[in-house]
């Protein structure tokens, strides 16, 4: 036998708080998400693991009257009145030029920046799956800080991108509005797939 | 003031367990892990949210011998003596015919079973980005049962493919061996963005 090294089973609060308990959420109490708060959920996301360290995903927190009005127009109109309630949007986005940190994020290997800056294909694979990838650490990340997700795929997302993000290189893949649920859920929740009908075994 | 429902910060060790000192694993110790555990990581990454609830990820566990060695051959090289050490491998799929769920899954809205039925290029669109997705959440849920993960994206996921899933539904997308790790990391952590260089406020 090797020895292994004990970790914890995270305890049944928890796991329904992140996982069997937690609701999508389509209407916001008014009370206010500090920038704080918002920071913290970062703080968490950003320590799982993406494919060689690269970590595209990006966060623009949208929180003030001024910045809700440039992005509701940029929402499909049964999704704006969900982000106009809610205290804070996250419009999660992936940065087509990671390969700018890889001296810091990846020290083992910075020649790899030069290989990323020449092949944009590349850099569509790594973004294309690891900026969802670390979208769902991003929405349990959220749940871990006490606060309620509701993502959202409705949006014009090149309207979003000419309206936030000039330069460019970053491009909006999930809006996710947070906060704090303004009643109980008004429906059931839907069925999950059962394990023995997504689950096979060799 | 709307009346909001209190939701749960999660605390420190389940923080800590999950994202902040999490370590992806290498080498494992040969301590088993059993079918009932694996069940449970499911039961428990299931629950998280997708666009419109279409859940186009699926899970083969490997775990046999017999398994093992129809797998390790499509790995990169360097990555076979992790999944042989691991007592479980997930290999990570999306399914093409997720429709075929919707009257169940999406009982609300039945017809889009047809209509994804006769649009493969949006049925594309939804696991292109669910799959990655939910694989986030299902590597949170691996850390939540108290084992340690280990996702791979260096695999030929067509041989993959060929030798496992020979009805052509499912694809292959991430690798992740599960188990308990053989002893403590082998280097240190590498750096995250901070928040500085991730995140933006409007």
């Amino acid at each position: 036998m090797t020895t292994s090294v004990p970790l914890s089973r995270v305890g049944d609060e928890a796991r329904a708080a992140l996982f069997t308990d937690a609701r999508t959420t389509y209407a916001f109490a008014d009370t206010p998400v500090d920038d704080a708060t918002l920071t913290d959920i970062w703080e968490l996301a950003r320590w799982a693991p993406t494919a060689a360290n690269l970590q595209p995903l990006r966060v623009l927190y949208i929180r003030t009257p001024e910045g809700k009005a440039r992005l509701l127009p940029h929402l499909d109109e049964g999704n704006r009145p969900k982000s106009a309630s809610a205290p804070a949007v996250a419009v999660l986005a992936v940065d087509h030029r990671f390969h700018e940190h890889i001296p810091h994020i990846l020290p083992i290997k910075p020649e790899l920046k030069e290989h990323f800056a020449a092949d944009a294909t590349q850099r569509d694979g790594i973004t294309s799956f690891n900026g969802p990838l670390q979208a769902g650490y991003f929405i349990l990340a959220v749940r871990a800080c006490g606060l309620a997700a509701g993502p959202m795929a409705g949006f014009d997302a090149a309207g979003i991108d000419k309206e936030f993000f000039q330069d460019g290189d970053w491009h909006s893949v999930l809006v996710v509005n947070i906060g704090h649920p303004a009643g109980p859920p008004e429906f059931d929740r839907m069925p999950r797939l059962a394990h023995e009908d997504a689950v096979a075994w060799a």
